[in-house]
């Protein structure tokens, strides 16, 4: 738990008691590489804190192909919010890309805790607005940058990340083609950028 | 500030109290068609709550075009989110696209009212929520959808709202050439879809 309490910690004014409280309705679970936690067509009934492990979310396009919409690594919650808040079907998956331990929260509990203690639903304020900048900012890359410069914009910002997945995920979630990444790589390796 | 209250009231359960402390703080402001609230390379300090007109934000791309992010119209909250959280300068600029009066909350504020309000808090993360699944669902559309179709969805997700702006501004939100639209444009006119 200490993992999580420490996450909590750091962005609300929690006490022993508001700790004490998520604690006692979350509970641990392991997931083995390539295993979902979610899947098209199902609600999505929970929250799920990563302690350990790297997680996706996709769904698969009009193509056929996976389109990746997030990744998630140690210290977030991964969850389809649009599922999980309005209890309907989820049009995405969430998958497991590491073996992953994780603590779960159901949305019946999650109901109970942010209207018992205001301090985690404090907790749970502050990382929605982090979530939303990060979407924010994602909108406007996808609509300022090119290829290359979303590329090393995401290697600037997440460098031992971009060393956890494979190459062809990273390439889905920037939005282009693996071949196209491939051609970026071989020619920042060429000039030593 | 009836408005604002029925807002409120809609998300989360405040007392009378809770409603009369954000009255406090909040100021109402007339904006004119065409005015900034903020601009590029300023700190936004401020959430606005429309109650009456239409905004967007945008900022200049690379190439000299306006770029549009959001809209807001009645009802909704808005701001730079990275640059209120974060206090940093802002990249975009929001601009009133009517007259608009607005409701005016200071970060400061903001964070006091979160921190003595369990309630207001509670509204805010409500707000947030809904913000993050919007912002998820565009992410997926732009992955996923056609020009047209991503013109559909938006025409018959706001078919109030595309009568008030201009088709160009459509266009850059939809993250198309105005030329692109009017084409679609004309092909429905002409098939009666």
């Amino acid at each position: 738990m200490e993992r999580l309490f420490e996450h909590i910690n750091k962005f609300s004014e929690v006490s022993e008691e508001d700790l004490k409280l998520i604690e006692s309705v979350v509970s641990k679970k392991v997931i083995q590489k390539k295993d979902h936690l979610l899947t098209t067509g199902h609600k999505c009934h929970h929250k799920y804190f990563i302690l350990s492990g790297c997680m996706r979310s996709y769904f698969v396009n009009k193509k056929g192909a996976e389109q990746i919409v997030n990744f998630g690594i140690e210290n977030w919650w991964m969850t389809d919010y649009d599922s999980f808040v309005n209890e309907s079907i989820s049009h995405i998956n969430i998958q497991a890309l590491e073996n992953c331990e994780v603590l779960r929260l159901s949305k019946s509990d999650f109901d109970d805790i942010v209207s018992i203690s205001p301090a985690l639903n404090n907790y749970f304020r502050v990382i929605l607005e982090k979530r939303h900048i990060a979407d924010q900012r994602r909108i406007q890359y996808m609509f300022n940058m090119s290829g290359e410069e979303i590329f090393d914009h995401f290697n600037n910002s997440n460098p031992d990340f971009v060393q956890r997945i494979p190459q062809y995920m990273l390439a889905s979630y920037l939005g282009f083609t693996p071949e196209f990444l491939s051609k970026i790589r071989k020619k920042k390796a060429e000039t030593g950028s």
